[in-house]
């Protein structure tokens, strides 16, 4: 990961400011002959696209993509067909309002990356955060559906929201079937109401709150990932951590374990069907870099939406000490929209380790 | 990252095993014309090395390393010099025991690389972990070392343990010249005996514990890193999620954060001297992945050893179903020794991104 | 370089086809604050595009670029800058004429990338040769552009044919201001004519022919560059040797040296104005991998256009064999070019080695 | 290719200078499982070692390499087997003369990388050159050697010298049993006699020559290589010009294709026991970047080696105009020992793309 560019043998680039005439991604290294249609990818777009409920931005945008290269058709094949060769996606912004930005312009907004663009490069483009707004994540998302066509209908990955604020699911009603079925993707259905209530007087009051979000893998074989810097836990630490607003990452048991002895910390193996069987998982799914053909495990924590009504103090770019409160459309919990972009992440860095490690070891 | 590679601009590859001949890296990149002797290394080296109390393994091993290129030294310089060519560093492997590894040459011990190993590559070293061995991490303090000469005199990483299975020191009592004086790396005095004794119970009883690491780099400028992929929270996460037993690492307020509410988590900016200065840091010194001129602020969570003498049940390679326990010599909290490590790996995140900035921003 | 992706600090990805919608590519790492409109890379893009004369492919492009990412520009700013983050550039495709393409289909073209596409990716784009297709030599120099604007006015590139066919100029009349007199980019203008005749019989007789490109950089400070594998030479071999058709790269006398005895090889050395000066330039300015200060001289050669009105011996997909020829808007001689995209790649290399330098040395 | 590193999965990284302790290498991205004895690599480095000969330099050096890491061997294995972790390859350096490096340390030798490392670094290791020794290419031979490994036995990679100074050898001459023969690595045994005059004439007048070398890979499936930036022909290029002294690559009719017309390029093909066959090889085995099944075929020009006898002009670090001749054990003609440079090289880029192309392709 350098620059723009996330991953190895699978590899995208991405481009674009919230606010410029489009965003897109450049996919690199996608096997050939695999089956892409435009809805393949519209179908997630769709799970992160903002405007969807009224606990997110109010922001309008279709995120309709377009397939540009790297797919071919014609009568021999069953449709289109990815080439091998690169894969351009590109996304219209249809909904960047001619608005004024003079109170950003000049006035760095707490939590934003305001005053470190204009730091790092000496200017910024101010409008809606340009590239350091969370519209960037679209790309994300569409790549990501292109590596799940690599890893193939035995890998199924997928995401929750666990916590928002203060709130916790009860993990003992965890139904992966509820997850689509209300605006948060919470797996514990009884938590629904009391989100909707809480995120509901956040959003009145102008404030915003973070979020927990987990993600699985199943069905990855043992023997993925490599020793060392390209462990598979710190490839997901890496992906899940590049996401806007993330704030920490942990695999399996991840910060729970410091507080384990050893032999709680053990996952016990037997033998079951001719296979290995992990017993539990605190490990997350990955043993030294590798994953152990157990489920792949990540939470990822997510800060509070910077953009407030409340005010607050800060700087302009000239030095002068102001209050500040950011109106405008914005998501209360960012972290609600993160959890398709989190999928999406694991699939990535999935899709990339099954290409390295089938080069490597054949 | 990939492979056995760390970094981009300034980077290192790692190579050896536990019970090999030598471990050793070779340093990239590494600008020239900055002082270099071996005495440089060998000071973070002796922080990490086994066998220092009786809370880390009793493995004894010198650690001397040795530097077999990319310095130069004449009558026109003062003292050896790097000369931007590759630094080749070595550290021999003085003892390995010619002892029988009969008792996991074939049984996997739960929490270890064995059997994803196995399963990745078909067979392995297993001859004290082999390439999965926590003793790679020397040459990441050695090249550590490297980094912190790129950084210069005005920057400052140090890091500190700051919990030990349940037991988290009080943060009030932070004080970072307590580090140095106990061997638990431990800021807050008044812990120090309670580790101890706690510490103590486990290795007696063969078990392990968990625990966290937290590190600081001081001034850092505003400015380093970069958006999306190459995040500088991102590349911290990456590299202490790559270090052995890692299972979780934190920003700032990291998790804490999903609890906060937009207005808590808000990092107020005032000015100070003509610059601007944050009144909070929950940001952990970083906004939208580049620098923001305070501290840069990381957690991670360390698993407890898997080696532990309580019999867990385990497979062998050939899939029948046994009891293990592991005897030898191993740490009852390895997060101990990750402190120094922890330290070593943010000095090369932060030397990569000082370079890398330079060359794209001068 | 790898994938469809070049360089490193300063890189750039591209995608397309050349019978698809568009092709385009992704800018990454260029320094902010550079002026930067669409016409400044129109310029170069003019000078590639087809149908410019009789004596190059009548496929009517107007490769108009879009800038649709990474510049930015308000009232504080003379113009449109870079921003330092990703810059996409999109050219569509206007050109594609709804031919019959089963003529080559699943007949392979000698010369061309048809039988190896399929053997690596089991089909392909064949409309235009697809991914294959020079066409994407747009991109690059559009890339070549900015990193002209990297490079700033005190370096200069420039090419020029020097060789159709076995026809070459006398580097006596060598003219830099005669190169834009001509459609061959010829330095010579006592051989406009006598190639005008020749290639006006080879496209008459549904042949083509071969050539020689030469460029310069002029202006490049000494130390640029890397020893070993990022060696200047080894990367202008490169960007040079990926261009379409490419079969020969040399640096300074090149193939000539092999011939050469180390006293007349030598390029001795004064001092001119308190300076080095080299009294030859057989080095072609680079000495162990870095710029030596003198003028950077590389050529390339270029094979005739595959595609021809000559039958010849080929197979089918199925493995039956054929007598084919290739009818269609062909390049009589790819050769001309080629001068611009080589002028475009030498730049990227620069650019690139000019970050990479400062990243290191500062 | 960056920095010291040459390959992508896989790769090695070089370290170290002519008269340092040691030099070595890290061979990164092998496959788990391949036979691997320090023998295996020996007989490459004995082909590559000085003082084999009058013909090239005296220094005395055994060359002898050590595995430090990466290979196994239990009762279980059949000798020590590749266990897909980082090898460690060091060769020491016993021939460094304590003698007096007045002479070269602060006076620039043309066609030496002296002048061009003070200017990149500020200053140098200029005991034999330092690292721009080509004593560094011992390194990129073992390397080859573990990639021949990777190949397997279906592909065989030679190398022979087709001309020294001006005298080329006679193709139809051509016998590859020959090559190992005579101390030129000729393939023509009437050339040898000739050769050894003449060489022995340039020697004894403490001149220096050029030469021409050429490489073939035969048994290469179709299809390995990549489109655009990864194409085969690109990295072959990156790969020979990278060698100490290399100034021009060509593939396949490579320069003279220019003076080809499209009718006499073309390969043509037909069919043979149902599989293709090229009638003829100006492609040299590639087209489109990517691998055509037929031998791949290289060349690439040596430049005289730089260290003569004969004074030339230069200047001092100072600024101070001087003649300079150059003592010491030298090559008379590098191109000699590059032969087995070449077939390394070559070795190591298509173990690379195989690796690459299971990657992306399975």
């Amino acid at each position: 990961m350098s620059h723009n560019t996330f991953g190895h043998l699978f590899r995208f680039t991405t481009w674009g400011e919230s606010h410029g005439p489009a965003i897109g991604c450049v996919v690199d290294g996608c096997p050939p002959g695999l089956s892409l249609r435009p809805e393949d990818i519209q179908i997630y777009l769709d799970q992160r696209k903002p405007g969807s409920s009224k606990f997110v931005t109010q922001r309008k945008e279709d995120d309709k993509v377009r397939i540009l290269s790297g797919v071919f058709e014609d009568e021999t094949t069953d449709g289109p067909r990815t080439t091998g060769t690169p894969i351009s996606l590109m996304i219209d912004n249809t909904d960047q309002r001619s608005r004024d930005y003079a109170d950003i312009k000049d006035r760095y907004r707490p939590g934003h990356a305001d005053l470190t663009y204009d730091a790092k490069y000496g200017f910024r483009d101010y409008r809606g955060g340009g590239r350091s707004s969370a519209r960037e994540t679209a790309c994300r998302v569409a790549a990501g559906a292109i590596a799940r066509k690599i890893l193939g209908p035995d890998i199924t990955i997928r995401a929750a929201l666990i916590q928002i604020g203060p709130k916790m699911i009860d993990g003992d009603n965890w139904d992966w079937d509820e997850v689509s079925n209300n605006p948060f993707f919470s797996p514990d259905k009884h938590m629904v109401a009391h989100w909707a209530d809480y995120l509901g007087e956040v959003r009145k009051s102008g404030n915003s709150v973070g979020a927990i979000v987990e993600v699985h893998a199943s069905g990855v074989p043992a023997g993925w990932g490599a020793p060392v810097y390209a462990k598979l836990d710190t490839e997901i630490a890496s992906a899940l951590m590049s996401i806007n607003a993330a704030k920490g990452v942990e695999i399996g048991a991840g910060f729970a374990s410091a507080s384990f002895s050893g032999s709680e910390n053990a996952d016990e193996i037997t033998m079951q069907d001719g296979k290995h069987k992990f017993l539990s998982n605190h490990a997350g799914g990955i043993l030294g870099g590798i994953s152990n053909g157990d489920t792949i495990v990540a939470r990822m924590a997510i800060k509070p939406t910077s953009s407030i009504l409340t005010p607050v103090r800060s700087v302009t770019r000239d030095g002068e000490e102001i209050e500040i409160s950011t109106k405008g459309r914005h998501d209360p919990c960012v972290g609600i929209r993160a959890v398709p972009i989190a999928e999406a992440m694991l699939a990535c860095v999935l899709a990339d380790q099954k290409l390295r490690h089938r080069g490597q070891v054949g």
